[in-house]
């Protein structure tokens, strides 16, 4: 153990220092050709044992320039995460145990905690106590078992609704189950429009609270009184805005959702948990047990616990729970609270500033703490100029399209980003428009 | 960063000592009721932020009861596993960085190191060059998406062929794909016997290196001829097994898997890394991308990179390939290959304990590094004798059912095991069946 302790230490002032000059590291988008990277490892592996040092060093020297670094302040693309220092630190806990959750008894910690973290999430989040949660590594996956889940409880409904906005996983998931997916066009503040829902032969509604391209939300009240006179299944998809239910101000966004039959929040999204991490809660959790559960022989336990994989689609798990309970107890409730807030603050903010100048204008509502807008001009120019801003390397800002214009998004959602660093965006942002 | 410091401190003290100890730690096997943990946990969310050590001060107190000892060197259950040292400090150094990889240029390093260790690991294991991999969290995720492809690549043959002793996670993929399992039966060495393969409706067979049960070594070059002359996909599920392939000598038992359109390997499993990291490999990337492949809009790059979520189910991933990177390294081939049949050597010894004493019965042939077995007596009282084994604490066993009989299986996996743990294993059995 001597050697892991060393080794450890070295790891962890690593995460340390780099964390510690993060707000500085530049590029924020990594500014490599594709194969750069590939090419400055070695082709073959390694036949003889080495250092732990050795992979710190190349690290540094061949693996840093090709990330982008998702932990800057500066980083405002796509939806802006964090790995906060207690679910980093929970991560080294959770690796140095290994549990591998197959069964309850194969780790009874594992299972439990992730049920009562779920219901602790579920509790700061406004959501039913009818509402049963567990972890799956990404929005995809819960996604995917969600809408499985739906089939095989009318599985001659064929098709899954979903706004033209929603998530291409909707896609991604519909195409896997054979499902024919329904895009149902958006009012112009990119809003499903519930009357255009013909549910005849809809099995399940994707309504999303919060959409990528607009952080834009359905109206999830009209939408489940659809699902309920035609028995549709209804998926809430609040990957990224969800978390903000931990402030009740913000809840009336999230009205209908405590209808949804399944509902899904990613906490490695915008509650400071790392990567992965995604929370889906079902009121019909033995629906999910009927359409999961396979025990072979050799998974029999002499215990008659239900084992969380009997509810979703991988066997094995890891102890994801532990970052998320490491996460809700170092920040609480008034904690999350506190940097959602402050993130809302930062959005009206630069919203604000665009506002006020001329040249600029804000193309959608803005609910959270994304903003989308553009530059007077082509969507040509807009894109020119999102591709000067990123290759400044001084701050990365992500793009959409919102009907027939291309809009630029900041999105604030790292616990690290200050008021500076949304200025230095906008100085940015300004000073590449001038050019 | 001084918290990060201090707490980083005391989080890596906590897992030192942890695996210094975990050799002692009782019982390997944890001994809570379903909803201990839970009833231990507040059953209300935090509100104000705790300090980090209150988390490590629970994990001592109220959930370490409910973990079952994974590192535990006489954790012989299932499908024993090692967490090694630096697969652990890897998951650190992953949690501070935070990659989210969604696009390749979200993360160059996360996706090119993940090309480059799946082809390190593939001339590791003596794979055919062409051969293209990614990483998945787990086996079932793995075989559910080289069944998407099979199926996608024949829409009209709805079957899938396996062994009656393959994993459950094909049966779990089938479902999920609406796709009808043919399970086929074996020969009296629990191999699937290919004379009864009929594939003119099978879109895909899972052949199996390493059965769960037995590990049972399919027959790949009849069934490679099979699928050849009908046109079904081959998957190898070497998920357990493949790992062993490092050593050169025993791949005579992997001939004919150069010949799968999809094979996978979990290093999770045998290899030293930390849960989760399954290797999947295809000598068909174009037809996974066919399959899996959908870029909107609000994530197209200027570069023109194929992203890794191109070829697999979920859009996000964690820089899995950095542990897997960190062990490779910090062991080299040698180091792997030396523990590998360090394993091998037990497990024959074991083996050989068995036979030389009257009372017990070998009932499997052995591979790699599972023993199968019992003792004279019925079903019930092999039953009877592992749950008093388990119950003892002092070692972790499971069973299996291999044709008409209960068996009790002995796996040997972790890189902390030794010949006294094993003889451990076989004092407890002896002192448990004399009881």
């Amino acid at each position: 153990m001597s050697t892991f302790r060393e080794d450890g230490a070295l790891a962890l002032e690593w995460v340390a220092s780099y964390l510690e000059g993060v707000r500085e590291a530049r590029p924020v988008l990594a500014d490599v050709e594709p194969g750069a990277i590939a090419e400055a490892l070695p082709a073959e592996p390694p036949e003889d044992p080495e250092p732990f040092s050795s992979v710190l060093a190349d690290l540094d020297a061949v693996l840093l320039p090709g990330v982008t670094h998702w932990q800057s302040p500066r980083f405002f693309a796509y939806f802006a995460t964090t790995g906060s220092e207690p679910g980093v630190l929970a991560e080294l806990l959770a690796a140095g145990l290994n549990q591998v959750g197959i069964l309850w008894r194969t780790s009874p910690a594992l299972q439990e905690l992730e049920e009562v973290t779920l219901d602790w999430l579920r509790q700061l989040l406004g959501l039913p106590d009818d509402f049963r949660g567990h972890l799956e590594d990404t929005a995809s996956t819960g996604v995917l078992a969600a809408l499985a889940v739906a089939r095989a409880q009318q599985p001659d409904r064929r098709v899954v609704a979903c706004s033209e906005h929603a998530h291409s996983v909707v896609d991604k998931a519909a195409r896997l189950l054979e499902l024919e997916l329904r895009k149902i066009p958006v009012d112009d503040e990119y809003r499903l429009r519930p009357e255009l829902l013909d549910l005849e032969d809809v099995c399940a509604v994707v309504a999303t609270v919060g959409t990528t391209g607009a952080a834009a939300v359905d109206p999830v009240p009209a939408i489940a009184d659809a699902c309920a006179e035609s028995g549709a299944w209804l998926h809430v998809d609040a990957a990224y805005a969800g978390s903000a239910a931990v402030c009740p101000e913000l809840r009336p966004l999230f009205a209908g959702w405590e209808r949804a039959d399944s509902a899904g929040v990613n906490p490695h999204k915008w509650l400071g948990v790392p990567m992965d991490c995604s929370a889906l809660w079902t009121r019909r959790p033995d629906d999910f047990r009927e359409a999961f559960s396979l025990v072979p022989e050799y998974l029999r336990s002499p215990d008659d616990a239900v084992n969380l994989s009997e509810l979703s689609i991988p066997l094995g798990r890891r102890f994801r729970a532990l970052k998320l309970w490491a996460v809700l107890r170092c920040f609480g409730r008034t904690g999350l609270q506190e940097r959602i807030r402050e993130h809302l603050r930062l959005a009206a903010l630069f919203e604000g500033w665009l506002r006020e100048e001329p040249g600029w204008e804000v193309v959608a509502p803005r609910h959270f703490s994304l903003v989308c807008f553009r530059r007077h001009g082509s969507d040509d120019e807009n894109e020119r100029l999102l591709e000067r801003v990123n290759a400044s390397g001084e701050v990365f800002l992500s793009h959409a399209r919102l009907g027939d214009r291309l809009a630029l998004r900041l999105a604030v959602g790292s616990f690290r980003t200050t008021e500076e660093d949304v200025a230095l965006a906008w100085d940015v942002l300004r000073r590449e428009a001038a050019a």
